[in-house]
């Protein structure tokens, strides 16, 4: 047991969407007061850094409606129900860049906003990209635009914060570390 | 504008706690068709790298209850509404380590979760910590332990996933990232 663990005494599901479900829990705290939790739980999610053969990095640019602005992100998405994230992370790859890989090797996973959601990303890399020669019908809700760049330009970017979102500017900084070894 | 921006049609506000909002917005997509974003309103976060006179990483363990554990984060806390980062960085550095400083060092921004979230983090680091001579009351309903890791220690939690918040994952890559110039 988790010293400071918060049990739960009575949780209320306030909605139910595609993406998340939100729940208030009354927890009971280690000095046996209560309080109120408010949890987004999330399928979890998926993020590839794909490797071309020259060498760079793919990256889309995607309008977050959350944010009303575009982003620039390394290729991911949420698990389906029950889904292997490989498969996930195939498709998403699939769909977002038009190309294709046999070879995905995980690196790392990591929560996103542990303070209120239980969102857990797993990060892959792929060095053996193929082009498919049909594009993939990728989610009729999503419009990207591709990037490619060497990793020392997306370092740029991160530094630059013109990289802002935080599961690409890791995964460019952990690709970093590996490649620093 | 934005060459893919969704424009909002309508918007339903679902839920307003104490953290975190709930609207769903039904959007016009690029193609004229529409579609509907869960969208999570978070007033915006601050983290700080708390670093010692002996170059060590002030961490803190604290239980997560979205995630039903305890998590290795770095200070960090919610926003209130109008007030300035440096002063909630200030405060929260305070509340959970029992240090405070007057030199706080803006390192970067990054958002968590743009899929689904618009919460914003901004990191700051301070190598000026004072312990302070009588505990400061924090919130009613947070409880913590201290860890003390140099930088190196802390990037082995890193690879190993003991560090699996994304912010401070980020935070312990960022800081090498600095030092290695």
């Amino acid at each position: 047991m988790d010293k400071f663990e918060e049990r739960t005494i009575a949780s209320e599901t306030i909605f139910k969407g595609k993406v998340v479900k939100l729940q208030v829990d009354e927890v009971s705290l280690p000095d046996g007061k209560t309080s109120k939790r408010e949890i987004i739980k999330h399928p979890g999610a998926v993020a590839v850094i794909p490797v071309t053969k020259d060498n760079k990095i793919l990256f889309v640019e995607q309008y977050r409606k959350p944010l009303e602005k575009t982003l620039v992100e390394i290729p991911a998405g949420k698990l389906e129900p029950g889904e292997k994230p490989e498969i996930t992370a195939k498709r998403e790859l699939e769909e977002e860049t038009g190309y294709t890989t046999n070879e995905l090797t995980f690196l790392t996973s990591f929560y996103t906003s542990p303070g209120f959601a239980d969102e857990i990303i797993h990060l892959y890399i792929t060095k053996d990209l193929r082009l498919l020669e049909e594009e993939v019908a990728g989610d009729e809700d999503e419009f990207v635009d591709i990037l490619e760049l060497s990793l020392e330009e997306a370092e740029q970017l991160v530094k630059d914060q013109r990289i802002h979102d935080v599961k690409t500017a890791y995964a460019v900084l952990y690709l970093r570390l590996l490649e620093s070894k």
